[in-house]
């Protein structure tokens, strides 16, 4: 166990070696390390005594909060599983989360869809004064002491994190200590985090991009800054008061920030961000750093823990998604689990310190999703010549023509390249010779034409995808369209290949 | 093996990621990362034909050179050991450390020391051009590609360095790839490495503190300049053509570089360091940032992979061995395995990701090293309210006063803190109400005289420990000496037990 560093291993050190520094700050909490140990061990002692043991599971229900960092690092120190799972879902989709996770104790904030919910056999514990009474319930015997703990391995999964569909239901990626450590790790090394780093935890803990960033702050012994959720002023409120040196904002929220803090009532020049307009750059403090601190570019997904790899990496490099972590490694693999040339496109697949430990309680699609000892993304990407790599979209199916594999992301991205093309989508069509060919449904920007006069004709972008790609993903057709259907962000290939006459993709069975 | 990263992992995908990137200048040889990454795996081949399996010993006897990288990363790709020798010691301490590894292959650089060894059953290589042959002979028959080889898992050791002797006799300090990466990550963090980053290694490789940053350096995709020895002139020429950016360089070195560009030859403007003199000053770029890049403030040893805390992680803090890296957890712990309270000396003990996996062959030391699961560092340490980390010494031995531990260490220290002592030891004599008594040796500096008249008088000096430290670490008796008769830079305590009559350690059977 010499090696052993769980996250409540790294709580307890910050316990000695910081025992002044500010952990947390929520509304009027405030808790120094040592406290936050302490009410750890006292809220471990209270799972356990409601059955939480190893491996078993509790799920949070609410905004963000103090007691979601409690909880994990509760849940670490007992080997057990926590899961903060999004609140707004509809009754249905808890219900689904509740039944597929069965966790012994749920500590929920109040919503009406929420409270009404079976409660099954799991102990429920509202936020606030009842798990303040939880918490303090294994307090009064005197027997709470990290001691009174077995040890937990640091490779046992600790967070749940519900992620996209593969399968028509949502799955709960597992991560380890081992796993959020190395990812927090690597988040401190792009990032350049310092002692004194103060984060503001203002997306959602139940979604691995603000979650990483708080496991990171902790990995540093910095201080964790929590608010419900994204409110202009309150951000600007607590940048002020707090010092907070890095939120979870972009684009839009950015300039609300801004118009927020118009009259300057705030001081925002602890922020050290990227620059965004000339009102955001005179409050905060720019980091034009070729490692821009919080530069968010690369790629990532919760199965590798966050980032997989970081623009910051690669300044200067041909692939927006840069170069990988320092603590994994990439390749990019063809359906038989060969690595592809480079400057071809398959699927990004990934090993290292920060990968996930498969999906809780689904053990066919771990064993697909592992295949040839590499976790598939599900992504595609492309290595480029100066070994950077460039994301290129979901892979979600392939068309297969002769013997080529064709990715219908990688056409799209080619058409919707041409100045005439608002939207595109590509399925697989029968071919009697080649087994399938490719079929183009292309959405025309306005006052663009589809005529063979114009310079967006069939055959023309035909024409603009054999330039860009391999002449064998060309579509041998195009049918143009007013929309795309979409599942989400991608387009509904179900839906298109009834109305497209799609079919005889690879492993179907066809008559 | 989806978390698996050995050096060898890393090196391949640096291959694929850094294409152009220069990984080591060695005189005129200059390797890019896919040039390393395949005579690597040449050599690999070419070790494993001389029976270099996973766990087999190779053996590099020289200095400073590419080829002790490419022997360690090959050794990687094999899971076979590496171990880098001081090259400049006597016949016999060469000969122990060739019984004691049992190497299967040698690369030696001449020296009329090693070339009159007993070579034994191992296949001795002469660097250069003998070592070059061994390189390329497995890539003739075509065989040798990275898929040749069986996964190695990164818990492995891979290097092996002789530490100081704890009985008697050098020990190798087994490091696994997990330990080497996770140590080399927690330097990235607080050096703040960035890619680009170009390290001169002029320091020996056999020693961590080099080492360390070979590795770390290698761990970002950065540039390794490699030269036989410190040479001032040399360093100069290398830091100005090949714009290093950091070197092993301290105190006096430092002073022959500036006086070696007295005349302003050589751009060392590349250098990121600490400030030294007004000279060199001028001629780097000094980095004064709270983690200044190039301090080396901390505790390490090679057991801990390197360093165990940083001065840089504790900006102002009490304990100048500053805080614990981000991956490693310390315990200041009494004999029994007990943490002892804040401000009290105890031994410094350790877990975390880059430990060291015991030392080759020692399993009784192991044992004793491992004592209830906490690596013992053998050195002593205090935790400071503050939580940051004090180093007193080396723990070497203690007394045992009533039921008090007493370590020499701690009481030498407060006795040299007195103005008139210019060194000083103690020792346990004993004594028939508390089995032992302290009992100081003392030299005073020039001029100080050691009459009850003088403020260096015995009764002075038993009063100045005894406001400094608790009242029954204070020595009963001072004898006064011309010097205390050292073993390196260690006084020989059993010299000093004969001369002044110390006796009944713990431990130690009495009449």
């Amino acid at each position: 166990m010499i090696h052993n560093l769980t996250l409540a291993d790294v709580l307890a050190e910050h316990a000695r070696s910081r025992p002044q520094v500010t952990a947390v700050v929520d509304g009027d909490v405030r808790l120094t390390y040592p406290a936050l140990d302490e009410r750890v061990t006292a809220l471990a002692a209270a799972l356990a005594g409601r059955g939480v043991a190893a491996g078993e599971r509790v799920l949070w229900l609410g905004q963000n909060a103090h007691a979601v960092l409690e909880l994990l690092l509760a849940c670490s120190r007992l080997g057990a599983i926590f899961c903060p799972a999004n609140w707004r879902q509809s009754a249905d989709e808890l219900r689904f989360v509740l039944d597929d996770l069965t966790p012994r104790v749920v500590v929920w904030e109040h919503s009406d869809t929420v409270a009404a919910l079976d409660r099954g056999e799991a102990h429920w514990v509202l936020a606030g004064d009842d798990y303040e009474e939880f918490l303090g319930s294994a307090r009064a015997d005197g027997s709470v002491s990290p001691e009174t703990f077995p040890e937990v391995v640091d490779t046992a999964p600790v967070l749940a994190l519900y992620t996209a569909a593969f399968d028509g239901r949502p799955n709960a990626a597992l991560l380890s200590s081992a796993a959020l450590v190395a990812h927090s790790t690597a988040l401190l090394v792009v990032r350049q985090m310092e002692p004194g780093f103060t984060f503001l935890n203002n997306g959602p803990l139940f979604h691995v991009g603000t979650m990483m960033f708080c496991l990171a702050t902790l990995q540093i012994g910095g201080t964790g800054v929590f608010t419900p959720s994204f409110d202009a002023e309150e951000v600007c409120r607590l940048v002020d008061a707090e010092k907070v040196t890095q939120a979870f904002l972009f684009g839009p929220m950015i300039d609300a920030v801004v118009a927020a803090n118009a009259g300057g009532k705030y001081d925002l020049s602890s922020l050290r961000f990227v620059a965004h307009s000339a009102a955001w750059d005179e409050m905060i403090t720019v980091d034009d750093s070729p490692w821009c601190r919080s530069k968010m570019g690369g790629y990532g997904q919760t199965e590798v823990g966050g980032m997989l790899t970081f623009l910051g990496l690669a300044p200067g490099a041909a692939g927006f998604a840069g170069r990988p972590s320092p603590l994994a490694q990439v390749r990019i693999l063809g359906p038989d689990g060969v690595e592809v040339a480079t400057g071809e496109v398959g699927e990004i697949c990934a090993r290292g310190k920060s990968l996930f430990s498969g999906y809780f309680a689904r053990p066919a699609l771990n064993a697909v999703k592992m295949a040839y000892g590499w976790h598939h993304t599900g992504d595609l990407g492309r290595r480029e010549p100066d070994g950077s790599i460039t994301f290129i979209g979901p892979k979600l199916r392939m068309i297969k023509s002769g013997a080529e594999n064709i990715y219908p992301a990688e056409v799209e991205r080619a058409l919707k390249a041409h100045p005439a093309v608002a939207d595109a989508a590509v399925i697989g069509v029968p071919d009697e010779r080649w087994h399938q060919a490719v079929k183009a449904i292309v959405v025309l920007k306005d006052g663009a034409e589809a005529s063979e006069a114009s310079e967006a004709s069939e055959a023309d972008l035909i024409e603009h995808v054999r330039t860009s790609l391999a002449s064998y993903k060309k579509p041998r057709e195009v049918a143009f369209a007013e929309a795309i259907p979409k599942k989400g962000y991608t387009p509904d290939y179900d839906a298109l290949d009834a109305a497209h006459g799609g079919g005889n993709y690879p492993g179907e069975i066809t008559g």
